[in-house]
C-alpha cells in the first residue's frame, strides 16, 4: 500500500518511519524540507515537495495523512488539498483536532465525494518503537481502505487500533483519553508531592516509583515514565514549576459541562494547570485583601 | 455586671472597649502591659497585672473570657486558672479553639466543678462598632449567668447572640462558619480574576462591585468590604499573591472528610490557598517531566 | 418616557409594574394576553397585541426591552422586530443571554443602524419591592438615552445600574455574578449540611441561620433569604435533593476555562448540580465494578 | 525460615499460600478455624488455634505477621501478643493501618524490646497470582531478618518489595498509593461516563478500553480490569452507583490538608464517594429552596 503523509515533525516522521520498516510506501511533506531529504535517505520515503506533488505520485484512490498542528495548519492543508484530490480519494487527519472541527469537515469534504477519516493518535514518541495506538472515526469503507496502514502503526499485536464509530467518534475519543490522562498525571503529582513534604520519613521517590512498578494497584505506563525520570534526579531543581495545557484537556472539560456531566477529578487537573501558570494572581491579591478588610489579617507585600 | 478579659489584642481589646461602653466591669489582663494601661485610662477598664489578679478582683461566682490565639496560650491559661477559681466559676473561651478541644476542656473543667463556655466570635475588627455575632456553646445556667456580657457584645437589637447547643457546639458552629466565609471568598475571587482577564471589556471591578452592592443575588458583607476596597485600588500591584489560611479552614475541610458529607467548594477554597503558598512546586515540577517523559513537550527550566 | 417591553413573565411582569409605578410609560405585550389585560387594568400599561402594534404605539427614537427566555425566543423577536423599526431605534435584551450571542447580535442590529443594549438584570422576585441591579452594556449614547427607565428599575437610591462597557459586557458582568452566586450558593449549603450531619450537637438550622444575620462575616442576601425559608421548615423533607442549572453558571465554567482561569470554585458548584441530577451513575457503577475487579471489594445491587 | 500468620482472610489466606508455595514454613490462625483447616490439608500450613499456640509454634527470634482490619482487630491483637512474646521477637502489621498508629504502635513495642514493621500490602486478590507490592517500614534488621518472607510475597522478579524508611512510613507510602488509586480511578469513571453520555457516536466502552490497553498514555493495570469487566457487560445495570471508601483514601486527604498541600483530585475522588453514598441529600434540598427564595425557580418535589 502506498500513502501520503503530510508533517513528518516529531509525530510524523516518526510514522514515516514505521510505516516504512513495515513495508508501506510513503510519499511524505513537510514545509521545511530538510526531514523530507533525511527520510527519503534513511527509510526509503518518496520525497515531495508541495501537496501537489504528494498527490501527483499516489494513485487513485489516493489517500493522504495529516500529521499536523490542530487549527489553522490542518484546515489549511485541507482546502489546498481538495481542489487536487479526486472523488474517492480520502484524507485522514491523524492530529488533535476538535471533534466538531473533524466533524465539519467530514462534511464538507462529502460534498466533494472526498472521504474523510479522523484518526485520534496516542503515544507520543514512543510510539516508533511501541506502535501507536489509533482510535478512528469514520465510515466502514474508507477506514477498510486503509487497514494495511493502521496495522503497521499500531504495535505489532494487532490490537492497537479500532474503528470507534463515526466521523468525529475518533477524535473524540481521543479527547477522552487526554482528559484521563490528564486526570492521572495530576493524581500521581499529589501523590508524590506528599510524598517528598513527608520530611520526617525522608522518602527516596525513585525508590517508591519503581516499587509501584511491581504488582501495586497503580501501576502503569505512566508510573513506567515516572520512575525512570525519577531514577536520575529526584529533586527536579532544574524543572520549573510550570504546566502547559494543550486542546484536547479544555475541550474535555467543555464537553463535561455541557453533557452536564460531573467531572471533577478531569476538570481540577486542568484547573491546576492553570494555577501553575498564572503569572498575574489577581484572584490571590483579592483574596488577601479581603481578609486585610475584614479580619485585620496582615497583608504579604509584592516584592 | 463584671468579667474577667484575659488577652486584650486586636478582638478582645475591641471586645473590652464595647463592654465597657455597654456598662460592664471589665478586668483585663494581657501579657504586654500597656494595653492594659491604656484601656484603663481610655474605658475605665481594672486592670490586672497577672491570671491571679483577674481572680482576685472578680466576685465569685467569677466569670473569665479568654481571647488567646488557640492551642498553648488558650491551654496554658486554663491550667494556670484552675487552681486560682473556685467551684461555680466559668471559663469562657471566646477564640478560634478546635471544637474537639473544647469538649476535652469542658470535661476536664467539670472534673473541677468549674463551668466552660465555648463562644464563636466573628465580626472581626467591625465588632467594636458593629457589635459580634456569637456562638454559644454551654450549659443553660452558666450561658444564663452571662447574658448581659452577651447581649452587651452583640448588636444593638438583640439579634446575635445564641445558645446553640452543649459544649464544644459553639466553636464547631464558628467552625462551619469559616467553612462557608472560604467558599464565599473563593468565589468572588474567581469572579472578580474573570471579569478582571477579560481585557476586551476593560471592566472597571470597583464600579461592577459597587453596583452589585445594590440588589443583586450576591449582595454581601464580604461584597461591601471588597467594593470598599477596590474602590482606592483595583490593581493590588502592592499585594502578593499569598493567602495565609487558619486553623478553621483546615478543620472545617477534615470534618466534612470525618462526616463522608462532599464539601468540595469549602475544600477547594482551602486548597486554593495552599497552592498560593506554594514556594516548591514540587508536583509541578513532576508534572512539567511527564509531559516531557512520554511525549517530548518541551519542559521550562527554572530560572 | 415610553418604552415597549415585551414578554410580561415573572421577571417582565414584575419590571412593568414597576416602571408604572415610578412613573414610566410602558406599552407591553405578551404571547398570552391575559397578563396584558391584567397590567392594563391594575397599572395602566398600554396593551399591545403583537410587536407591530408595540412598534406602532412607540414614537421614533423607540427603545424595546426584551424580557424573554434565552435562545430561540430571543432570537426570532430580534428578527421579527428588525423590518419593524427605523434606524436610531433602541432594542434592550434584559434576559439572560450569552455574551457572545449578544455581541453578534450588536454587530447585526448595527447593519440595520438600530442600537443594541444588553442589560444584565438580577434581583428575580424582589425586584419588584427592591429595584433591579442592572449591568448595562452598549454604546454610550444609547444607554444615555434609556437612563430614565434605569433609574426606575434600579434600587431608589439610584446605584443599582451601571453602564459597564460595550455591547455583550452588561451579560458578561450578569453571567460571572451568577457564577459567584452558585459558589456561594454551593458554600453555604456544605456548611449547613456539615451542621445538620452533626447530630450530638443536635443543632437548629434556622436559629444558627438567623443568628448569622447579624454581624457575621457571611451576613449576606442569600443568607437573609436562607433563613427565612428554614425558619418555617428546617427538615425539607419534601423537598427532591434535585438541583437544577441554568446556562449561565455553565457559561462560566466555560469562560474560565477558555481564560485559562483556575475557577474551582464555581465550577464544582455546578458539576455537584449535575451530580445531584444524574439519574443513570454510570461512572459510579463503574468505580464498583473496579473495586471489586482488583480487590474483591463488594458490590451493591441495583435494586 | 518460619513466620506467623494472623489472620487468614481474602488478603491473608492467599498470602498463606503464596508463602507455602515459596517454601516458608507458616504456622496460620484465624478467628474462625475452617479456613486454618483448609489450609492445613491443601498447602501444608501448620495450623494454630490461638495467638499463644501461634507463638508456641514458632522459634525465638519469632516473627508474626498479622493480616487482620484495622482499628480495633489490629489493637486487641498486638495487645494480646505482647506478654507471649520475648525480646527480640517481631511483629508486622501488614494490614491497612492509620501511619500514626503504626507510629505509636512501634514506641509501644520498643518498650517490650520487641520490633515493629509496617508493611503497607498491593495487589488485592491477584497477589496469590502476580505476588504482591510491599511497602516496608521499620528498623534496618528487623527488616532484614524477614527478607525471605518479602522476597515470596513480592513478585518472582525481587523487585516487588522494598524498605521504605522508618516505622510509620511503609503504611504511609501505602496509604498515599491508594490515594492515587482514588483519582486513577475517578479519573477513568469520568472518561468512561463522558463516552457513555456520547450516544451520537453509541460507542462501544468494551472495545475502546481493550484498545487502550495497547501503547496509549492512560494504559495501565486498572485499565486491564476495566476491559476485561467490561467485555462481559458495559450496560451495568445490576450494578448499583454507589461507591464505598475506605481509611485510606480519608487519611490521605486528611494528611494534604496538614501538609498544606493542595490534593484536589485526590480528594474530589474521594468526595464523589461521599456524593454516591449520600442518602439525605439535605445539602442539594437545601440549594433547590434557595433558588426557589430567591428566583421563585420550581422545586422538585420530594416522591
Amino acid at each position: 500500500m502506498k500513502i501520503g503523509l503530510v508533517g513528518l515533525g516529531k509525530m510524523g516522521g516518526n510514522m514515516a518511519r514505521r510505516l516504512r520498516r513495515g513495508g508501506i510506501e510513503v510519499v511524505g511533506y513537510n514545509r521545511s524540507s530538510a526531514i523530507v531529504e533525511q527520510l527519503a535517505d534513511e527509510e526509503g520515503m518518496i520525497g515531495a515537495d508541495s501537496l501537489a506533488d504528494v498527490v501527483a505520485k499516489l494513485d487513485a484512490p489516493r489517500a493522504v495523512w495529516l500529521m499536523l498542528p490542530c487549527g489553522e495548519p490542518t484546515e489549511q492543508a485541507i482546502e489546498a488539498l481538495i481542489p487536487l484530490l479526486d472523488e474517492g480519494d480520502t484524507i485522514i487527519d491523524g492530529g488533535n483536532a476538535n471533534y466538531q472541527d473533524s466533524q465539519l469537515r467530514g462534511v464538507m469534504l462529502a460534498d466533494h465525494k472526498i472521504n474523510f477519516i479522523d484518526s485520534g493518535t496516542s503515544g507520543g514518541i514512543w510510539g516508533l518503537a511501541n506502535g501507536y495506538c489509533l482510535m478512528v472515526g469514520g465510515e466502514e469503507e474508507a477506514v477498510a481502505a486503509i487497514e494495511p496502514v493502521l496495522k503497521v502503526l499500531a504495535p505489532a499485536d494487532d490490537r492497537g487500533w479500532a474503528h470507534v464509530g463515526p466521523i468525529g467518534s475518533g477524535h473524540f475519543t481521543k479527547m477522552i483519553h487526554n482528559g484521563i490522562e490528564y486526570g492521572m498525571m495530576q493524581a500521581f503529582a499529589e501523590g508524590l508531592d506528599l510524598l517528598h513534604g513527608k520530611e520526617e520519613f525522608n522518602l527516596d521517590l525513585a525508590q517508591i516509583t519503581e516499587l509501584w512498578r511491581h504488582s501495586s494497584v497503580v501501576r502503569s505506563w505512566l508510573l513506567d515514565l515516572t520512575a525512570e525520570a525519577l531514577s536520575s534526579d529526584t529533586k527536579l531543581e532544574q524543572i520549573a514549576p510550570y504546566v502547559a495545557d494543550s486542546g484536547e484537556g479544555r475541550w474535555t472539560a467543555i464537553e463535561a459541562i455541557e453533557q452536564g456531566v460531573p467531572a471533577p477529578v478531569m476538570t481540577l487537573a486542568l484547573q491546576m494547570r492553570f494555577a501553575s501558570q498564572d503569572e498575574t494572581g489577581y484572584g490571590n491579591r483579592l483574596l488577601s485583601v479581603m481578609r486585610n478588610a475584614f479580619g485585620g489579617h496582615n497583608i504579604k507585600d509584592a516584592n
